[in-house]
């Protein structure tokens, strides 16, 4: 098992480290290739740049195009990294995701539906053409205390389940960043030369817009938490939040339009203030900003009738409904 | 049909109005029986005060309790009406209308429900014990107004939707409140004398509790949000909101408690500011209060791990989530 001792931001030596897991990258794929998948969130980016780093073209980078991303998500990650050097490629895998995703509604079965085509579907595929037998991958310290207590099911926490990947899927993963939490991953990113709109970037789950659909995900609902998100990050980037997301319901609410009754959708916005996402409480967003979130959405997002605020913290929630 | 004409409150005589309508009801009813439903709200309260005034104890007046009340409140509403000199007696239905309701999901099948057990069992029954030939109810104008314009099917527009109620249910309908809007009961029911807990009080729904649950409603259900609603109307009782409420949905959350993950129960609460309840917008409730509600329904209501507050205006959202 792998060392998880955590490194906090103050004891964080960023370019040590950086230095660090390079070498230890280069130690372990030796003359080989690694491969991994980038999702444009901050910790598979501060990966992508290590390995890099680490291994310069005999890293192959891909994006995973798995329907339920956000809105324009691969090409703008896509020249993100263009601009650093480093050539990423989109995997159009739309179908086989919704496919897996159709007729499920338990959220551990979303998850391990998304689990399992990511790597024994999609990932199995091109690790197999491309002769790579390492993975990169983005896990963090708090991924693996809450798959650990229970309390959530990550994509990426084989070992600390006692599940050998290698056995399972047919390769080894190589997570240099397990020992960090958010804020420090933030630092390496941006020691990394990663640019703000990636470093300060708002967490973003594993199974994307996926965990923002409560009850079965089809590319239409989809569709509606897409035109949502957008809204919700258009008007809370300008807050310090550590994150904010638009959830559609499955639940049907009454609304009106046009003086006539609409049995329509429901959008739950989250802002959270929150260190290390371990603990989290909503932020206190001005009802001015409140109003203007709600009145883009039901005016913008075809269906929606009604928009409410998490005011619980966590714990007892936690950060994303799913 | 009935005279709908609005009277606006400020061209409401109270004292000439009262006495106008006790005179037509005495005219109506005769030297006969009439019978009334008190709900505890500010109009059927209202009407029950009418009633009295023009028949005395020829006027039956019952609560039925049809087990998706608020807590305590068919003791709590005959014990004001009884120091008003005004006998109401408590009819147990509970078991009726909860069997009416079992594996009713859609909110226009619920209504129906409510009303079909309301009148053609419960209340049928006790007209003909009593040989009251009339029946007393408290629709008011935004009742109808939201019924015709196909919003909602209130439970008690039986004549604007073309029903005859003599033929469907046996006996007549009236309907002294309905030129008015919710402002002009509140200054009726002050004029006859009812204290200022009933004429100032948050409107409630006719479906009662059944209105706060999404989905099927079941004693369980309805235990819940009545928790809630204890907990809501504490707390936002010393507001000026024009009504505030506490929904059930259906949709589970993932939460955690005790460091484990607990997949449970999300609570909305609803805070309106309106003048009439025909268009409001949330209440600015400062986030002390928001994060108090939030903290006091997590913390009482077993199984709850989520509480949202809305955000949306009517419309496009409605008042009542149902």
């Amino acid at each position: 098992m792998a060392n998880t001792k955590e490194i906090t931001v103050k004891e964080l030596n960023t370019q040590k480290f950086i230095e660090e897991k390079a070498r230890e990258i280069s130690a372990l794929v030796g003359s080989g290739a690694a491969i991994n998948a980038l999702s444009g969130g901050v910790d598979s980016s501060a990966v992508t740049m290590l390995g890099h780093k680490a291994l310069g073209d005999r890293l192959k980078t891909y994006f995973i195009d798995n329907g339920i991303m956000r809105e324009g998500e691969p090409e703008r990650i896509v020249s993100i990294f263009k601009k650093l050097g480093v050539r990423v490629e989109i995997v159009n895998a739309q179908d086989k995701f919704l496919s897996a995703l159709k007729g499920v509604t338990d959220p551990e079965e979303k998850r391990e539906a998304i689990t399992q085509t990511f790597y024994k579907d999609v990932f199995a595929k091109l690790v197999k053409e491309s002769d790579a037998k390492y993975l990169l991958q983005g896990t963090i310290l708090t991924d693996i205390d809450e798959t650990v207590a229970g309390i959530k099911r990550q994509h990426n926490v084989f070992e600390q389940l006692g599940i050998d990947p290698e056995e399972a899927f047919g390769y080894k993963i190589i997570e240099p960043l397990v020992r960090l939490r958010k804020d420090g991953v933030r630092k390496i990113a941006e020691a990394t030369g990663l640019p703000e709109s990636i470093y300060n970037r708002i967490p973003f789950p594993g199974p994307a817009l996926a965990a923002r659909v409560v009850g079965e995900v089809t590319r239409e609902k989809i569709a509606v938490v897409r035109k949502a998100t957008i809204i919700v990050e258009d008007i809370l980037s300008s807050t310090r939040a550590f994150q904010y997301m638009a959830i559609l319901h499955e639940d049907r609410v009454t609304g009106m339009r046009d003086g006539k009754r609409d049995f329509g959708l429901q959008i739950e916005v989250r802002s959270w203030d929150s260190i290390d996402a371990r603990k989290a409480t909503p932020t206190r967003l001005s009802y001015d900003i409140l109003f203007k979130l709600s009145e883009r959405i039901t005016k913008e997002v075809p269906g929606v009738v009604s928009v409410t605020y998490n005011i619980a913290t966590k714990p007892p929630s936690t950060i994303e409904v799913i």
